[in-house]
């Protein structure tokens, strides 16, 4: 199970100001404690400062690689901070996103190549959002077919077959499962991730749906997540899933996360 | 979703001693709790007293019942406790549990008949704990087909798969959901139970697997489940799944378990 941490985020309260004033001990200490708590990759967006975003995510990753090459997750629709971002990373980051939509993927397929970055694919195009899971397929293979062409592996593709909320739609988990069991039997050697959160928009205790969520769809084949590590509570079931389906045998994960004290 | 709590149980601390010293205030508390938590039944195991279980469980069922109709599940596998206790019964218990074992069968099967109780069938026999799938399926399959042979009607059976700790057979959850939904294809009409902690044996912080296996399980068809309702977080990740799974459409559960204060 490959873990995103979110939390360097200007979406998020304390962020926006930290990215602002170049404050590199709030950002390097927000990375390292992510990393410690499990995270493989550090996610870093800062869309919210638009005119400045290029700037600002350059600033993030060499704040974030300074001491140490952590892993990066480069989380922008624009291709030109994208671009920049990835002239200065250290080592394989983790691309966050691409789609279908026509300017965002020919702006965003040569950096791919050039860099051979691994890369999250949202199934979605011009058109918008899809609904159901058959929707989802038809982007999938396009997605697929296209990366591939270009010459990406399979292993370096993430799917990521977009949450719809369970307020607006009932079914939105039941067709995010089914869609991520029809996923991994077209694409065995491609990853399927997705974010959490979207899954409870207009619920409160998002958490509770965004937890039980995480359970369904790693049962259903997730195998990497976009989440805040430092939930312990949400950490805990993670492990605690990855016993139930297999995917830790003997427990020796859930065993070293206990005596880490990364859960409870 | 029906949910049994599971506190009133003298392998619990405070409960032996409640018991042996009749301590109705203490049991009356208990089950009222578990009621207002959102306990569907209240179920009574008094097995570690052995000698004195019938008459112990006799006082468990008038004081749970003395004052409210509440609905009890009569937990245990002496057919003479049972007997007795179901003379006293207010209301339709759930009887927990019956087996294909020879001598617990047919002295259940006759009780079950006269009371007309809704009944936990567990899918064991004589020769022991099933392993498979398939064991489980020629199991359910004899018990259903006895059961309704007698005259019991699907809708009061509630089949338990019997779980394996995941610590002693890596692919126990997996089976588990599996069994569930063939159980679920073949007899929709019939109910679907199992007790979460045998799955997290030999465990430390076994109440992760337990809260992960509940939200699996419930996916693939659990529709009933013996647990601690006071467990708020349990109780917040079921209602969560309740909605994620369609069986709470507008999340009507949800929100009125929220507005009570029952999760968080």
């Amino acid at each position: 199970m490959l873990i995103v941490g979110e939390r360097i985020n200007t979406s998020r309260k304390p962020i926006e100001p930290a990215v602002r004033a170049r404050n590199a001990a709030l950002i390097k200490d927000e990375a390292l404690r992510q990393r410690a708590a499990g995270a493989d990759y550090i996610d870093l967006n800062c869309g919210t400062l638009v005119e400045e975003e290029a700037e600002s995510l350059v600033w993030l990753v060499q704040t974030v690689q300074e001491e140490e090459e952590l892993p990066v997750c480069l989380d922008s629709p624009n291709p030109e901070a994208i671009r920049q971002a990835l002239k200065v990373c250290k080592g394989k980051p983790l691309l966050n996103s691409i789609t279908l939509e026509e300017k965002r993927y020919s702006a965003l397929l040569p950096l791919i190549k050039e860099y051979g970055v691994s890369v999250v694919a949202l199934t979605m195009d011009d058109q918008g959002l899809p609904t159901t899971l058959d929707d989802r397929l038809r982007l999938a293979e396009r997605l697929v077919n296209g990366l591939t062409s270009a010459g990406v592996p399979l292993d370096d593709i993430y799917l990521d077959p977009l949450v719809r909320p369970v307020s607006t739609d009932p079914q939105a988990a039941l067709t995010l499962t089914a869609t991520l069991q029809r996923f991994h039997e077209n694409w065995p050697e491609a990853h399927l991730i997705c974010g959490l959160s979207n899954i409870s928009y207009g619920y409160p205790l998002r958490k509770y749906l965004n937890r039980a969520f995480l359970v369904m769809a790693m049962a259903a084949g997730l195998d990497a997540a976009i989440l805040d590590p430092l939930d312990r509570q949400l950490m805990g079931l993670l492990h605690a899933t990855k016993v139930l389906v297999g995917k830790d045998q003997f427990g020796q994960d859930y065993l070293a996360a206990y005596r880490a004290g990364k859960i409870e």
